[in-house]
């Protein structure tokens, strides 16, 4: 197994972990909007965005560890919108990564508030960062870039774009704003929370620049095994976007020029790193990320 | 017109300006989550959370626009949670204030993705407030103060136990956790805001006491309102509750009773200010929110 993999599964297990001592299972539980924020959290995310923290937080000499509230921030609010996005009146998904989707299990009011739950204790998490020795005006520097990332001008106005564009002619300009949005801007915001949170003005240009070429490079990936892509692999339905006339790149492109786009994307953010033994991790877990099976 | 009424009306024209100011109307706003956030925040609210921030402010000392993101803040956070419970998964409500509720009029997608916008949102100007000259340090722990009062163990927490609690028989003390956490954790938050942004532990002690009495003073006269109050007067549909079988402090108590037990908690509410003309802008509204028409 490459080095990257084994690191992104032994990080795997330790989110899991600190997600299942953050939130624990408890027999009276049941019927509770901690059981639903439990089940979606815990329903085998493959815990992409912490793990971009946590790589990030390499580059700033600190140990990861110290990092763990500002990973938990960002998977509980990926979470949030994955609930959210999943309701009967947004996508209507019955099915996610392989297991039913909250609404199906809890019904649409205790997914509701179960994204709503996990969207406000995000913010929580975040201002405990204070206390764990980050100085409080970076915290409330990365509390403000991760509300902007995740608000009317990131992943809710790319959310919004989206629907709208559902059975419209959409070019690619548009597409690629669609994806900065929905997808870059949480990741743009992942990758510089360390150094944001660290006060490394330098480090954070340099991890922007990356996770916008990488967020790209990912979307464009998303789509194209969303159309080639095996239901088994994915633990998804595959097909989806045709089926809902979403505007893709393959749909847009073609398959192969959308792959030596993804291509170009990745190479960008390579470049964007620049050297050092500090930003393998990242590099690694980029280019893990947009090989997958294609 | 009583001095009291006066301040109401004068602190409610502040805080719609500076809604207005926050979100201008632009012709390219429409099909926009901005435009639903508009509609919902000037559906006619009464300002009471952010006029609960200002009223507080005064015993700090400080002029009260210092905390004009904190007062947006609160408002922000509270019609995220009324256009999430008007959701037809939810309490299915057509008309708030008089108005069409925000799934009537934009679509049940863009009115949970204004809701979303709403919350996360709310998270970003309390961040702005180190901006305006607040500690950093205060500026972390009022938002943490607030993401307790709105999650899980607060105002989510009551949302899910009234969802429970419908066609249910519900004891006093149920009825009283419930109210404590839907509206009296988020009172709670307005109230001790100013002095937690200052760092003033005493004020902040003397105003949590105070408002725990107050919310619940404020829900009984609410209870009673909903039973016997004038649809007109009130701007919403009157007997849902009896019609949705919630337990209400009417059902339970019976009228009398229930406007004795409000009157108890004013009384409390008003000795827990204590003495001094800080805060008799707090006592005022106070008096005035549950002596309305009844």
């Amino acid at each position: 197994m490459p080095e990257i993999a084994q690191w992104l599964v032994e990080t795997r297990v330790t989110i899991d972990n600190w997600i299942r001592d953050d939130l624990p299972w408890r027999q009276d539980l049941a019927g509770t909007v901690e059981e639903a924020m439990r089940y979606s959290l815990l329903a085998g995310g493959k815990r992409l965005r912490p793990q971009l923290v946590l790589a990030a937080a390499a580059l700033t000499g600190e140990p990861t560890d110290r990092f763990r509230l500002a990973a938990l921030a960002v998977e509980y609010l990926h979470t949030y919108s994955l609930i959210h996005d999943d309701l009967p009146a947004m996508d209507n998904d019955d099915l996610r990564r392989g297991l039913p989707t909250s609404h199906k299990v809890y019904g649409e009011a205790m997914a509701i508030l179960a994204g709503d739950a996990l969207l406000t204790e995000a913010w929580g998490k975040m201002a405990a960062l204070a206390g764990e020795g980050f100085d409080p005006a970076h915290v409330v520097r990365a509390l403000a870039v991760l509300s902007r990332a995740a608000g009317r001008g990131g992943l809710i106005r790319g959310q919004v774009l989206d629907l709208a564009a559902e059975h419209q002619t959409v070019g690619l300009e548009q597409l690629e704003e669609i994806h900065r949005l929905k997808t870059g801007a949480l990741f743009e915001a992942c990758c510089i929370l360390p150094a944001v949170l660290q006060g490394d003005p330098e480090a954070e240009r340099r991890l922007a620049r990356f996770a916008r070429h990488f967020g790209l490079a990912f979307q464009i990936v998303d789509d194209i095994l969303n159309v080639i892509g095996d239901r088994t692999v994915l633990g998804k339905a595959t097909g989806t976007d045709v089926a809902l006339g979403k505007a893709t790149y393959p749909r847009l492109l073609g398959i192969e020029e959308a792959r030596r786009l993804a291509r170009h994307h990745a190479t960008e953010a390579d470049k964007a790193l620049g050297g050092g033994a500090a930003a393998d991790v990242l590099r690694g877990l980029m280019r893990f990320a947009v090989e997958r099976e294609w």
